[in-house]
């Protein structure tokens, strides 16, 4: 499959777009005008620049207001094409989207627009230049994809075909079964952009919200099964508009984009490998003729968190937290002795000391793979998922092009591989098997099951790498993306949106916290997206007063929870009043639904790691919501003891 | 005129935001629930805290889900209410707000309601509690405030009145003839919020982007007359869900609020004063009976910029630029040595070198007045506006608690006293005659006439406190705000509007630029928000041609246009070869419409500030708003190559 990207979804100069596009892998880029306006750089220039980068000119957008017009008009219409025209040739490019007209039309007559297009056709002919003709979703006249295809069959002219754009179709929620109708070689060119459910004028929600495939809410999937049915065999390119691509950093973007396109790639790959069960017995059909399509290695969704690593520079505050919480100090690591493991059933914590000497070996990195110096300070470092093919998922996360966190392996130990999360975190493929984990021989530990696990872990999001964190999880581990909330704080709205599996047994908050613009690619210690909002790790127990209690007998700093919360949970639940007693009295916060119940306590944050304890009672399955902001305010109280 | 906040339009803790609000002058506030449960301080200590502050507790909110359920669920709610009055009692609160059933209503029967309000009413009387009932625009069955009334005037309980809310009326259009039907006595509440003209789900809307009155786009000064009409006595408060707000300095917003509700009232009390001309000969009836309405010194739009003053530590290369665009050196200011005048025609500029002996004088100050350390850079520092009283214009200023500028005196110099806007940089009130300005002579200069003017003045604004940089404008100078718009710059999109006076005598545009996550409070120079986006004074000229080439021939570093928007610019304008090249040759960037031309060309950025020189042909009102991203991706190459 052919990939391409407009260079209106990345930032900086169009030389830094054409430079990110290529070293990303895409095939081509769309050239959006306006960047060429602002360009210092000739026409003749850039094209050479493209041709050094191994990287196609597919597409030269757009050409507005064409058609739909009077005479007069039309006559100074065709002139401004012809100047780009012209300009297209000293690119090299032969294909020019055209918009449907927006803003000049004034004569609604299909038969005047065909004559038109069929015009602009014999001009295009001249410059061996292909029109690709696309109804915007808020065109005067011509806002439907198959109404843009009628006029393209009516004009009947072989340098005019069609564009189809995923977000003008997908947004009017138009009928898609007319795509059927379209001859692949009358599709010109193929955009695609998802974008999340919102209700809202659709020309703002097209120029800030769009998102690549796999980061909002569409099922881009079935658009480009439908349009490769056709036997469509050109680019399939990106064309998002977003304010967050627009200023983040060009590399990164480009690789976000590319990742989505080879995971709906896949997507569509693996339907034809594996066509639905006996739905089709004539499946031999190629269901995508013109696309050379690449599957991936493909994996189901991790079975559970094998571990959390912490890394730290307070070694003492650090396990003593874990051991108030009834952890087990299991042993060394019996090559890296600046790393210990605790248990606590099936949850795992593996704790890295940092020091001056050794550093944590925890590194950033971005997404060329290099790395920069050891951070400091108390953090989430990693997480373990349980796989159940933990080669097929590393090589798939390398063909997503996800940079690979570079280990030290001593020659006898378990084989762990991972990749760096766009929050900086570090994720392990770890095979599951239905005994105790091979890796934890090495700390010399026979694996004694209890019913503690690991419930959730809640993770820091910086805001402008949200969405390459949902297409992330999603595209490497097969993970959901939950609909999102906003969580309030005193400090802002948090925006809150769980990542999990099927079966509940991998489940991670995603939060984006109000007030840090910091990027988190250069580590997680101090000065990252940590510091902010910090993370914890949620661990189940079997009887949470008594682990309330343990807790308190070895000193637990718990987090406070206000007497007005308690009187709060009474009006609203009518508790027994000894129940509600002992819930305050070990600072246990308490939700309850139709399901089932959640008891649930924290502890003070170290670093910016704190722990939360929680016993599911029933069938409850969410994270104990209203009580959140319960949390960050004392949180947000505790931060200003410290800083006074 | 009593003034109210709820509390969730502050960020912080419930104790910071009854300090804020005392601090700012609020009479009072309303207690958001969710504030309170999450607070370690008990109802009585807030009460007792309250009293200390001098702040009064006006209203308990929200109430939810009452009414319009069966009756097992029904008496499950009194008994949640029963729990909320008693601990308003402790609170002190004798008013409670209740949403019209959003969640579980499932009775769409105005008996049944009635019934229900009646029954509230009687448990409420036994704790002295009134009832404000409020449509919510999101309602069940009860989203209209007539049709709350209708339910408040059928239930004819003396406990029972209604709440209206201006986002819930206004957002949904509603016909507010049916105001004048309810009698100000069960008006129980009165809510005030402004909001921006989006076309999204109410709900969102609602939650996220409301504003202060004066901040968005509706009338809110009608709505407030035809409350006040029905002779409501009550408090007048602001109830604000905004993003920017939740997470901003909880001091600034409740200033900014309070300062809305005044030019609010002012803007009533106005009315009252001078009625419209002889529309109405019975205007001795009072429009707002029940409000203690107090009137603001008013004041007109301004007539001009009398001139811009730059703080430089570069006193060489900013003078030899503003040379180089035929400014003329005019002199030192007789007292202060470190401050020179330059002047083209009436385009006047003040440079204040910043030496590491005297500093520039230039500080930041908060909303206290507390001023912080002299900043370096080259910056503008503030502006100087023509008005027609400027006595009056300091006193409404000061009356809209904003922060006067600390002003070293000379006893025989002219009086020229002014504030500190939302961005830092000083709004000097400058009295303005038909002569030239007396203060000129303070640089012994005559003034000699031309046709040169300040055009308008570019201004970056941090993104937190945009909205109260409009009200800034719009309460102290009268100042109008134009639609926003979005500019495309390599780094993200630039959201631009432009505050002016009717006859454009005044144009500012605020530029919020997407990178700059810093607060403008603490100065202008390095650090400060204008680094990431400088700002610059744009001045007229009578023939830039004939300015450009004195700017060339005095070595100006022009901003460099590239070739490509030339030939941009020929296939949408089909220019004269000859003016193209005229134009390619001097560095002239150019704009047209139905109305006339703009030439315009730009300067290097020295420290923060570049000039545009601009000749306007015709009627042209713009500011060759195509030409912005040029300008914009040309200045992030030059910072790129700085930066190298």
């Amino acid at each position: 499959m052919r990939t391409s990207i407009a260079t209106v979804c990345l930032s900086g100069t169009l030389e830094e777009k054409l430079r990110a596009a290529a070293r990303a892998g895409f095939d081509g880029v769309e050239i959006f005008e306006q960047d060429l306006v602002v360009s210092p750089d000739s026409p003749e220039a850039i094209a050479e620049l493209a041709r050094e980068l191994g990287i196609n000119l597919d597409l030269y957008q757009p050409f507005r207001d064409l058609e739909g017009v009077d005479e007069a008009q039309f006559k100074k219409n065709l002139a401004r094409a012809e100047a780009k025209f012209r300009l297209m040739a000293r690119l090299g490019i032969d294909t020019m989207l055209l918009c449907s007209n927006v803003s000049t039309a004034t004569i609604a007559d299909d038969g005047v627009v065909v004559q038109q297009l069929r015009r602009l056709g014999d001009l295009a002919d001249g410059y061996g230049v292909d029109i690709a003709y696309e109804a915007l979703a808020w065109g005067r006249f011509v806002s439907e994809y198959d109404h843009a295809w009628d006029l393209v069959k009516g004009a009947d002219h072989p340098r005019i075909g069609t564009c189809l754009d995923s977000f003008h179709i997908l947004s009017r929620n138009t009928d898609l079964s007319r795509i059927a109708e379209i001859s692949g070689d009358k599709i010109f060119f193929l955009q695609l952009a998802d974008a999340p459910a919102l209700t809202m004028d659709v020309l703002s929600w097209s120029r800030h919200h769009r998102v690549f495939p796999g980061e909002g809410a569409w099922d881009l999937s079935d658009f480009l099964t439908r349009v490769a049915a056709t036997g469509y065999s050109g680019p399939v390119s990106l064309e998002v508009f977003n304010d967050s691509f627009r200023q983040g950093d060009t590399n990164r973007t480009a690789v976000d984009g590319l990742r989505s396109l080879r995971w709906l790639e896949a997507s569509i790959a693996d339907q034809d490998a594996s066509p639905a069960d006996g739905s089709d017995s004539s499946s031999s059909v190629d269901p995508a003729p013109g696309l050379d399509l690449r599957p991936l290695p493909e994996v189901d969704e991790p079975h559970g968190i094998n571990y959390v690593e912490l890394s730290t520079d307070d070694l003492g505050a650090l396990t003593r937290q874990i051991h108030q919480l009834g952890f087990q100090f299991i042993g060394f690591h019996r090559s890296k002795p600046h790393v210990q493991l605790w248990l606590r059933g099936r949850a795992r914590i593996i704790v890295s000391e940092v020091t001056d000497e050794v550093g944590t070996g925890a590194t950033g990195a971005d997404e060329a793979g290099t790395t920069s110096a050891p951070v400091n300070g108390t953090f989430l470092r990693g997480i373990g998922f349980d796989v159940a093919d933990s080669r097929a998922a590393m090589e798939r996360a390398a063909l997503l092009h996800a940079v690979e966190v570079p280990r030290e392996q001593a020659h006898n130990d378990e084989v762990l591989r991972g990749v760096f999360a766009p929050d900086g975190s570090e994720v392990f493929f770890h095979q599951s098997s239905p005994t105790t984990p091979a890796w934890i021989q090495e700390f010399g530990h026979d694996h004694d099951e209890q019913v503690s696990h690991i419930d959730h872990v809640n993770l820091a999001q910086p805001s402008n790498h949200y969405d390459e964190a949902v297409l992330f999880y999603t595209s490497l581990l097969a993970l959901h993306a939950e609909p999102s909330q906003d969580v309030p704080s005193p400090s802002g709205l948090v925006r809150s949106q769980v990542m999990s599996s099927t079966d509940g047994s991998v489940r991670m908050p995603l939060n984006v916290s109000p007030q840090p613009h910091v990027e988190a690619v250069a580590g997680r210690g101090i000065g990252s997206v940590v510091e902010a909002y910090p993370e914890h790790v949620a661990v189940t127990c079997e009887d949470i007063f008594h682990t309330a209690a343990t807790a308190l007998s070895r000193g637990l700093d718990f987090l406070p929870v206000p007497q007005n919360y308690y009187e709060d949970l009474d009006s609203r639940f009518d508790l027994d009043p000894d129940f509600l007693h002992r819930l305050q009295e070990n600072h246990i916060l308490y939700d309850r639904d139709e399901r089932g119940e959640f008891l649930h306590f924290y502890t003070a944050t170290i670093g910016s790691v704190f722990f939360e304890m929680i016993e599911r009672r029933g069938d409850y399955l969410g994270f104990g919501a209203p009580d959140a902001p319960v949390r960050l305010a004392a949180q947000h109280r505790k931060n200003g003891q410290l800083s006074e």
